[in-house]
């Protein structure tokens, strides 16, 4: 079958957050993506592929397109072959146990894939995002993750009442806090790393128990704060280590 | 004075390596980069800048653009409001002590940008790049490194070479190294990064005398490695704790 113009409109409108809720569809590009995604349990909805490649899946599903409609419907600036369009799988039941890495309001989408990757490196198994943090299933996102996105569970939720209940020790990344190489860090609780320019929000340092910091070992004063997908490998190795 | 149809030409040239090498320049934008880099010991060649903000240059050296104009000179999706045209230094004599990161030819500018921020933070104070690693004035490069690019010495080297002469112990990051958690690190050191698709090339490999690895906790066994960027970051902690 082949590209129609309801299926331009539709990959064009699944660019934008509120068409990926409505429709429960979102886009992953390139061979390495969308193989790693067919290999999981998420569930296909429409492959647009070129001639130059091809997939074990049912013909009704698959769309050949050539590279101008390939051009056409990607993002990417050099498109790679093939884009699947897959469902949005429903937010499964929030577990409270084990490492629990929460985001308060994460915006860029390169931060979040690799935070995702982390946690699936981690065997972090609960990613709590706050309901302002970029949406996973954006294009980049799904890009930088690579298939961790489909081994991860990741829950939007409110922050505020999460960390208000939960029973986990909570720990907050924050400059002023205690140096984590001496702290003593537990095997479960929630670690919440905050937004790229702003740090956590005021409301849930309140929440929060624990403050840790990873001290500077620069002697020059101006140094930038670490990027926060970096600050969170070094807090994951530590909790883990 | 105003944009001519010369320094169009001549900045549009800087997003080629071989004109920036040819013109000793590089281009810096967004008033936070530029900033920073005015603070540093880099030397300005010529601003653009919008008339929404003022910097305090000497007047031969500043141009005022239009939004329209800045927007034909800029790199960036968005720009943001001034262009500054830097002098790219002459390369320091290599420092040979303390802990230096070696990179084996990382191709992204955004995985250079971070490691230059993380050397910062740590107080590595050589980076040594491979031939074939990505331009550290790369215009991404240097969004990516904000204003730490102008504090740590960088040296293009050829590393088989600097790894046969070194005193230094030298260690790689691989797959199939010796759990990170449980080695013993030096104070001083070569720490050895390679490409984000084919790790350290074999040749070097040959070279080192140490293999470091950061053990997986996932359980999946389909997980990714780690981007060489959080990897990085991972072991120069475990370097300075």
């Amino acid at each position: 079958m082949s590209l129609s113009k309801n299926h331009i409109k539709l990959i064009t409108s699944l660019q934008q957050k509120k068409y990926r809720q409505k429709h429960k569809l979102f886009i992953a590009e390139g061979i390495k993506v969308v193989e790693e995604l067919l290999k999981s349990s998420l569930v296909l909805e429409k492959l647009f592929v070129t001639n130059e490649c091809s997939f074990d899946i049912p013909v009704d599903k698959t769309f050949e397109v050539s590279d101008v409609e390939l051009k056409k419907i990607s993002q990417l600036k050099t498109p790679n072959k093939v884009l699947g369009l897959f469902q949005i799988p429903e937010q499964k039941l929030l577990k409270n146990n084990g490492l629990v890495i929460a985001l308060d309001a994460i915006n860029d989408p390169g931060n979040l894939g690799t935070i995702i990757r982390l946690c699936d490196w981690f065997g972090v198994e609960q990613l709590l995002c706050s309901k302002d943090t970029v949406d996973c299933y954006n294009a980049k996102v799904v890009q930088a993750s690579m298939g961790s996105l489909t081994r991860i569970q990741i829950n939007y939720v409110d922050l505020n009442s999460y960390l208000s209940e939960t029973k986990l020790p909570t720990f907050i990344a924050d400059m002023d806090g205690e140096n984590v190489y001496k702290s003593q860090l537990p095997k479960e609780g929630v670690l919440i790393m905050g937004n790229e320019a702003n740090g956590v929000s005021k409301e849930i340092k309140e929440l929060a128990k624990n403050v840790v910091s990873i001290p500077r070992f620069g002697v020059k004063q101006e140094t930038e704060s670490l990027n926060v997908a970096t600050a969170t490998a070094i807090l994951l190795s530590e909790f883990r280590r």
